[in-house]
């Protein structure tokens, strides 16, 4: 065993533990307080598992699972952007793109290089697994939204037009889950979870 | 596509965010809080990703993956019993056997049977992903307290032995790891992180 490599890569697993203090602007469906990106990227990894099979053209499960395990990491230094905060998304990718350069540097040329590839995929969402990666990011704060009452849209005013514009890559991947998925959101308009 | 099926898979979906108010006994490595079983599910999975290569049988990666994203969705019924609690231990395999019965029960027949089956091999740990699997699982929360100055073990006065004896799993997985994790137990004994 190479000892140095193993170091490398443990001292990476243990950076990345400060990914459970980054908080999201959804919350828990049950409890009060806000959710984290760690338990978040856990999520929409199983979300993956489960409905791979909406999903239009063929996707590798095994690339989708380990792109939604890294996709949030850069949060660590970067933050997380709130989806509808127009004004930090103005430097977003600069701040994740350094982020992503410092922490996937810690681990062995090789595995950085692996990692790097795999979150400028999610990133750029041409692929067919980046495109069902992201489609199910932006689904599960959807589903937070719509299990609490709006409680996140509330707080930030969001609107319907938003939500439509922002969850439309869902499309993308599925006509039938985005049908579903208009429906929930017409039924949050309905129940006063979201401003019309 | 068939809304219902769909229905059966967001509805545990949803039930799942329960799995982030399930604690551990280990703590964040820089934080004060107690970390939660959803949390810890996504970290010991991104843990797989990279330290895969350490495993001496050859493993599918995806099913390990697969495995650790669901090992302890159990515990939202069972609740997480600590490794070193020989009582809960009594009952420990019939609370979770019940949990996994109704928890994956809400999925549709066919992914409720997948998930069953992935964690029926997680627990019986016969197969090589299994056994890297829990190996890990053990892995993780022995580097949070080796972090956190023992904090864990020093509050529930577990000894070198206890902690000997429950990791030597890892020893089933790579003679090269479990040596490095051997130096890890004796160095947190000389540092007083752990009792002789």
């Amino acid at each position: 065993m190479e000892t140095e490599r193993l170091h490398q890569q443990l001292q990476f697993i243990v950076e990345i533990d400060k990914l459970k203090t980054v908080l999201r602007r959804s919350y828990l469906i049950e409890a009060e307080r806000r959710e984290n990106s760690a338990e978040h990227s856990w999520h929409v990894a199983v979300m993956a598992m489960l409905l791979l099979e909406h999903a239009e053209e063929p996707v590798n499960v095994c690339r989708v699972l380990k792109m939604l395990l890294i996709h949030d990491i850069v949060e660590i230094d970067a933050g997380d952007t709130f989806c509808y905060d127009e004004e930090g998304a103005l430097d977003k990718a600069e701040r994740e793109r350094q982020a992503a350069h410092r922490i996937f540097g810690l681990l062995p040329e090789d595995q950085a290089d692996e990692l790097r590839r795999l979150w400028d995929e999610f990133e750029a969402r041409v692929t067919p697994e980046a495109k069902f990666a992201a489609a199910l990011d932006r689904l599960m704060p959807l589903l937070h939204n719509y299990h609490t009452g709006g409680k996140s849209w509330r707080e930030h005013g969001i609107t319907r037009e938003q939500v439509l514009v922002h969850n439309a890559h869902i499309g993308d991947i599925s006509e039938g889950l985005w049908q579903f998925v208009k429906g929930i959101i017409e039924d949050a308009v309905v129940q006063g979870y979201l401003t019309a």
